[in-house]
C-alpha cells in the first residue's frame, strides 16, 4: 500500500495546478485519473478540442477575411474535414506531452484507473491492465477530488454516437453535417452551434427558457443574437424537445412543444453535464453530491464538510472555466499545507469561444444597477477602430460601463474577434481601481482593436461631461433605453 | 480672404486628431493638404497601407496555420496580387469616407491645396484646379504644422518607381518580386522586409550599423533575429550600399563596402524620411528645421519657437507613431485655446508591425540598468500558452521587468503573434502602478496569449522568492547572462 501527502482525483486543470502547487511545497503527489492519458475534460473532449477546432475551422474557411474575398466556407471545410482531426489530434497529444513533462519535472506520480474511497484517508484504485483487473490501495493525509463533469443523457434522447451526440461524443471523431440541431443555449451548446453555422451548416438551436447566457450584460447578447441571425441560424428560445425519434436515415427529428418539427443530418444535445461523482464512494465518508452530481465546498478553502477532503473544478459547478478551476486547484493545495493562500482579485473574466467570442468581467449594466452603482456606459463598435477596418470587422462591440462620480471602471463586456484577448486590459484597470481616466489619458498601438477602450470611453465621457461639470445628469435613464432599443 | 481660430496644415493622425479637438472646444477650424485627399501619408502612403498589407499577406498565404498545413506562400500570394490590391484600395477608400464624415460632422472646412508661410498668421494656398492654378489668402489665430515626412531619396539611388522603390512607391502599385533587398533596417525596412519575407520571397537586409531598432529590449531583438534567420532571411549588418545601378533587365546590383554584391529583382530603400518642410516658408516665419527637415517644439505644448505656431506628427521626429501623433495634435490644440491639458501617461506602447509584431512598454533591460533599478525579468514562450498550441505557434517571447524590492512592473517587451495588442495589458498594469501580484492574484481567459503575462510573471518570481524572504539575492547577474546566450 503506498502513501502519499497528497492525492488529487482528476487530473484536469484544477487537479493539475493543486498538484503542482503540492509538489512545489516539497509534498509527494500521486495523481490518478481513468482515463489512457492525463489531462480530464479539458484536453480531451472539452475545453481544448472544441477551441481547437473553433480555430481550424476560421482558418481553414478564411472566416476572418470573408468580408474581402466571398469563400463559401463548406466547401472548404468538407473536404478539409481530415486536416481538422488530424490538427485535432496533433494538438491534444501535445498537450498530454506537456503535462506529463510537467508532473515528471515536478516529481508527482501518477496512475491510471478509478477511484474510490474507503474511508476519509483510503482510496482504493482499480486498474485494467491487459487482461487482468488490480486493485491497490492508496492512503493519503489529504485528498482532492477534480473528477470534472460527464454530459447528461436523459433517456428520452437516442444517443448513437453518430447522428445524435453529446458533446464529448462531437469532438471524437468529428464529421461535418449537413444540417445540425443543437439542444441547449448554454455555453457548449452555444460554442458549437457557432462552430458549425461558422462553417455554412444550416443550424436549430433549442432552447427551453426565454433567454440564454443570463450572466452576460443583455445588450452583448443581443449584439450576440443578432450576427447569429443575420447568418442564418434559427434561434428556438422558449421551446422544449417533446420527444426526439430517428428516421429511417437514422436522420434526427425533434418535435417541440408548439408543435413544430425540426429535421436534420445531426443532433448535439447539450443541455447540461452532471458531475462525475457516481462511483467514487461519496457513501464511505458521509459527502453527498446533489442532484446534478455536484459538491459544496467552503469557497475560501476549497475544502468540503469532510476537512481533509477538499473538492475543485467543474464539480462544484459555476463558473466551470479551466482558470478558474486552477485558482481553486491552487487555492486547496495551499490551503492544506498551510501555505500562504493566493488572495483572489474580486472580479475575473470569463470567455466564451463562440463565432465570434464573448468575454465579460465586473458588472453588466444589469447587475450594476442591482447593486445601486450609478454609472455611465460607453460603446465602441470594432469596425470603428482602424484595425477593424483593415481586418474588415463588420459587427461586434466592446462596452464599458464607468461609475458616475469617481469614474471608475465597473465592468467591460465584449462580443466579437479577440474579445477573449481584449477582456483582459478591462481587467488590469478594473482590478487595478483604475477608472476612464486611465482610457482617456494613454495612447494604444494604432491600428489594433484595443482602441476599442478609447473609443467607448470617449463615447461615455461625452455624456458624463456634465455631471462632472455639477450639473443634474437628466439624460441617463432614456439615454440607456434608447440605446438598448437600437441594439 | 478667409480667416479662422486654427488652421492646420496636414492632415494625418496629429493634424485630424488637433482639428477635431478644436473643433470640439467651439473653435473655427481649417485644415489644407496638397493630397486629392484627407488622411496624410498615415491613411495613402504608411501606417495604413503597410499594416493592410501584412494583414492581407497572412491572410491569403495561412501564415498562422502554416504548422498545421504546410502551405507555400508565395504560390497563393502571387495569384492574389490582384486580391491584395483591391482590399488594400478598399481599406483605404473606407477611411478616407470616415475622416471626411468626421470632418463634416464636427463642422471642420477642408481645403486642398500647397500652403506656405506669408507671415505667422497668413498663409498662401496654391491651388490646381483643372487647368489653371489658383492662390488664396487664409489668415489664423493659431497654425499647426503637421505635415508629415517623405522618403529621403539621396542621388545615388537609381530610383525608376518599378524596380527601385521608396516606401511611398512600394503600395502605390503593389507587385510582388522574385527577390528582394531592403536598405535600411529601420522601423519601415524590417515591416516590409518581413511581409515580403512571408511571401517566401528571398531578402537580403542591408544596415550600415551593426544593430538595428536600437530601443527594444536587446533579448527580444535577439529572438526576432533567430526567427528571420530561420526562415532564410539574409541580413546584413555593419554592411552598407558603395553603389547601387541598374542591369540590363533593369535589375538593382548593390555592391556593398566589403566587395559583395546582391542582385535583386526589386531594391526596397529605406534608409530614412524627412520633414516635409521644404517648401512651406519657414523663412517668412523665421523658423529653421534641421538637417532632416524637422521641427523643433516644446514638448509640453507642441509650441515652436514662434508662440501661435506649433508642431506635431511625424514632422518633430520620434516616436513618429500614428497614436503618439495623435496626442501630440490634442495638446497642441488645447494649448492653442487653453483648453485643460490632458496629463500624459510616463509610458506608451511602441508597436512594429512586422511578421512577427514586435511591441515593447516601459524600460528595456538595458534602460532599467541605466536607471539604475534593482530588478529581474520572468520570460514566457508563446508556444507555452494553450492558445499558442491551438494556434501552432513556434515562436515569440514575452518578457517581463519587475523592481526586486517593490515586485512594480517596469516593462513589458514582446515579439510574435499579437504582441501589439497584448502588449495593453501591461500597459494598464504599468500606468496604473501595478506589479508582479497583479499576474500572480489574477485568472485570464483560457485558453488565451494572455497567460503569457502569468508565465513570464511565474518565471520571474521563482528567482525573486529568496530575495522576498531576506536573503541575498546571488544569481542575478550570471541569470542574465546565461539567458541572453540562450537567446
Amino acid at each position: 500500500m503506498s502513501s502519499y501527502d497528497f492525492v488529487v482525483i482528476g487530473s484536469g486543470p484544477a487537479g493539475r495546478r493543486a498538484a503542482i502547487q503540492a509538489a512545489k511545497l516539497k509534498k509527494s503527489v500521486l495523481v490518478i485519473d481513468d482515463r489512457g492519458s492525463v489531462g480530464g475534460v479539458s484536453v480531451h473532449t472539452g475545453t481544448i478540442p472544441s477551441k481547437t477546432l473553433r480555430e481550424s475551422v476560421l482558418n481553414l474557411t478564411g472566416w476572418r477575411e470573408r468580408q474581402f474575398y466571398n469563400r463559401r466556407s463548406t466547401d472548404k471545410a468538407q473536404s478539409n474535414c481530415a486536416a481538422l482531426n488530424s490538427r485535432l489530434s496533433k494538438t491534444l497529444h501535445h498537450e498530454v506531452d506537456v503535462l506529463e513533462q510537467q508532473f515528471a519535472r515536478n516529481n508527482v506520480h501518477t496512475l491510471q484507473g478509478r477511484a474510490q474511497f474507503v474511508d476519509r484517508h483510503t482510496l482504493q484504485v482499480e486498474r485494467h491492465e491487459a487482461d487482468r483487473t488490480a486493485t491497490e490501495l492508496v492512503t493519503a493525509d489529504r485528498i482532492l477530488v477534480t473528477v470534472g463533469t460527464k454530459p447528461f443523457r436523459p433517456d428520452y434522447v437516442p444517443f448513437n454516437d453518430r447522428t445524435v451526440l453529446d458533446s464529448d461524443a462531437i469532438v471524437a471523431d468529428l464529421t461535418i453535417p449537413r444540417s445540425l440541431t443543437v439542444i441547449g443555449a448554454g455555453v457548449i451548446g452555444i460554442e458549437y452551434a457557432t462552430i458549425f453555422s461558422a462553417l455554412d451548416v444550416p443550424v436549430t438551436l433549442i432552447e427551453p427558457r426565454d433567454s440564454f447566457l443570463d450572466f452576460v450584460d443583455r445588450e452583448v447578447i443581443s449584439n450576440f443574437t443578432q450576427q447569429l441571425l443575420d447568418r442564418g441560424m434559427s434561434i428556438r428560445l422558449g421551446c422544449s424537445a417533446e420527444s426526439i425519434v430517428l428516421d429511417e436515415m437514422d436522420c434526427p427529428v425533434v418535435t417541440l412543444n408548439d408543435g413544430r418539427v425540426v429535421r436534420s443530418e445531426m443532433l448535439l444535445f447539450a443541455a447540461g453535464r452532471k458531475g462525475a461523482t457516481d462511483n467514487i464512494g461519496l457513501d464511505k465518508i458521509a459527502l453527498e453530491a446533489d442532484h446534478r452530481g455536484r459538491l459544496t465546498v467552503n469557497p475560501d478553502t476549497m475544502q468540503t464538510s469532510v476537512d481533509n477532503i477538499y473538492a475543485a473544478g467543474d464539480v462544484i459547478g459555476f463558473p466551470s472555466l479551466a482558470s478558474t478551476s486552477m485558482e481553486q486547484g491552487r487555492i486547496a493545495a495551499c490551503h492544506a499545507f498551510d501555505a500562504p493562500m493566493p488572495t483572489a482579485p474580486h472580479h475575473f473574466p470569463y470567455g466564451i469561444y463562440a463565432v465570434p467570442e464573448i468575454s465579460t468581467i465586473g458588472y453588466s449594466e444589469e447587475q450594476a444597477r442591482e447593486k445601486g452603482f450609478v454609472f455611465e456606459c460607453g460603446i465602441a463598435r470594432l469596425r470603428e477602430t482602424s484595425r477593424g477596418h483593415i481586418m474588415g470587422l463588420q459587427s461586434g462591440i466592446l462596452k464599458c460601463l464607468f461609475e458616475l462620480e469617481t469614474g471608475k471602471l465597473l465592468g467591460v463586456h465584449a462580443v466579437g474577434e479577440g474579445a477573449t484577448e481584449l477582456i483582459h486590459i478591462g481587467q488590469a484597470v478594473l482590478n487595478l481601481g483604475g477608472g476612464i481616466d486611465f482610457f482617456m489619458e494613454n495612447t494604444f498601438n494604432y491600428p489594433t482593436l484595443a482602441e476599442a477602450y478609447k473609443i467607448a470611453a470617449l463615447d461615455a465621457w461625452n455624456r458624463m461631461a456634465p455631471a462632472k461639470k455639477g450639473e443634474v445628469v437628466k439624460l441617463k435613464k432614456p439615454k440607456s433605453k434608447s440605446r438598448k432599443k437600437a441594439a
